[in-house]
């Protein structure tokens, strides 16, 4: 497989940094200049706030996985292309669930937004293990991926609750992302693993 | 030839990777919160949709091309220019065709968008060709570019249909990312037998 | 530790770079074509300038700590990610404050902001320091960081004064700047050295 | 010198691929969907051309300029980050000059940032060559520069214009841009010289 991975990641990085900054032109600038006209700006940069650490999180574990990675094909061009279309759309959903503070419907949007990210990460994952066999260092340090079943499972019970209790959603958006906000320890220690068994 | 390609690399993925994510930019927070004030949003969306996987094909076969190249001049760089150029119209008419709903002219322009892309592309192949030789493994591997004449001959079909009945255009718009959404084998394929002769 | 630094540079200057650049969207384009209607224009730009030094200055220093950087774990990764976030929080606050002509609230966040900045650069520095030692290149250049510590001494007494006299705090901000707007040596200078031992 | 040029390099591609896209920003969607509703975007159009070309040459000649260069230092950094400063202005006065189709004091102001991104470049090639040395092959590329002196001269002439006759200011502005087109033979040809030299 010839093709290299560098430009996967530089326009992936490309992307990513536009979209987690692109964010913040949703805080409008307010009108007035007195400290209360920051207060309708509140929920906004609530909504900021967990999208920013969600595109962090990408950020981090897709930096991570592609450590491991050695090569990638077309098909994997188009599952990171895939995943990108959907952290493309946090901006759009951040904005609406921030200005409605957290209604029903945005809310909800919101989360079939992150539960589709998982997914498409996850696609991504799989067709990278297939690339490089079951046995490879990045195939054992993903794993089971128990921590992307479960995310992927409070996904849709906060999606569901967000038709009766939105804020009760949202909340549970809050759990997963601390789920993932510690750093994933798997691929780091196997490749440290590897490279001490090659370097020592 | 002096000039290196990894700033040319660098400078097309930065200008794509913004391309294709200014135009979620076009899709405005709507202002209620229930489902229905998401309806007028459809259409722009299905335009964004497509816009993103023709940006997401030219970033593609742009990767494959560059794979082969080995090295580039001043012509390479304004023909790649050139070739920005016309991407960074697509999320203007992307947008203009979205919030018109496929109507007449904005379908028009969309697909002389989409063509000029075509020529664009085609006259930077030729001018990397020509740097190489008709015998370089880049000459061999774009070959006798049928896929890119018969989308042009698409394009043509497409735009003269948009004055008539411009979803048919539109479809025809869908036909050519689908005959390109199948990444371009012919270059991986070369550059893999290519290895193949240097590394085994 | 297997990470590599390339993406987390990578990564940084593109958020970097789509900071300093998108603060120029604050500056509306004029309707009127006179030469007045540019008049309301100049605190806007004032803070524009402003904070593209600030910027500068800070993926300068970033740029310098980098060169001494070996290695980085995810740790690192999310405090640089922490710094990114209250950089892009810098366009907002100096949208508001360059439209509200330096009036107090504006100024008073403005002035939080980079003192936020400053604490997120000292946290990551802290953080790479103990990833290398203490008797690392890195931490030798960095030393005992006067100028960071004087830096937030003088952003407390400048937001403080923001309550009373605006233009005073803001006086005090670009102070600041200019500490920091000669090039930080110690770096530079330890890796040159560095550099002479090794090489020569 | 310890710097690398590598994230200098990084960093104007992405602040320049940025700049080059947020121009198109100023073309807004037109509300209606007749082709008569393109009409008033024409000259926005046409400035927005004329501006692709001028961040495009500048970037050719950044390009070809860095590919001399072998150190950079903390003075670098800044005179990058002065040029940068300018290119950033370009989107503004281009929306500014062509909603206002190209009258006095836009077309002022457009040849002002020109004229001010002429000179912030020949600074950095001045402290460019500084550090290289004058028998450096960076110093025999860039030689007497009489492209710069001229085009600084015709600025001068075409901003004095504008202010009478604000198309034939207009006019010349393409001049320029039509000298510089030709992308620069000169660094190209002494870096052929210098590989024919080495490796030959």
């Amino acid at each position: 497989m010839a093709l290299g991975k560098g430009r996967l990641e530089a326009f992936s990085d490309g992307v990513i940094a536009i979209i987690i900054t692109i964010m913040v032109l949703e805080m409008k600038v307010p009108h007035g200049d007195s400290i209360e006209s920051l207060k309708p700006m509140v929920p906004v940069f609530i909504s900021y706030v967990l999208s920013f650490i969600y595109v962090g999180i990408y950020w981090n574990n897709h930096h991570h996985m592609m450590q491991a990675v050695r090569s990638v094909n077309g098909a994997v061009l188009w599952a990171n292309l895939h995943l990108l279309f959907w952290l493309s759309l946090i901006p759009f959903v951040t904005g609406w669930m921030g200005e409605n503070h957290f209604s029903k419907w945005p809310s909800f949007c919101y989360g079939v937004v992150l539960a589709m990210n998982a997914i498409a990460y996850t696609i991504l994952a799989r067709i990278l293990v297939n690339i490089h066999g079951e046995n490879s260092v990045l195939a054992q340090a993903i794993g089971a991926d128990w921590k992307g079943k479960v995310s992927l499972l409070i996904y849709l019970v906060a999606i569901s609750l967000t038709c009766y209790v939105p804020i009760a959603g949202f909340a549970l958006y809050i759990v997963v992302a601390i789920i993932w906000f510690i750093p994933d320890k798997r691929i780091e220690r196997k490749l440290n693993h590897q490279d001490n068994e090659h370097h020592v």
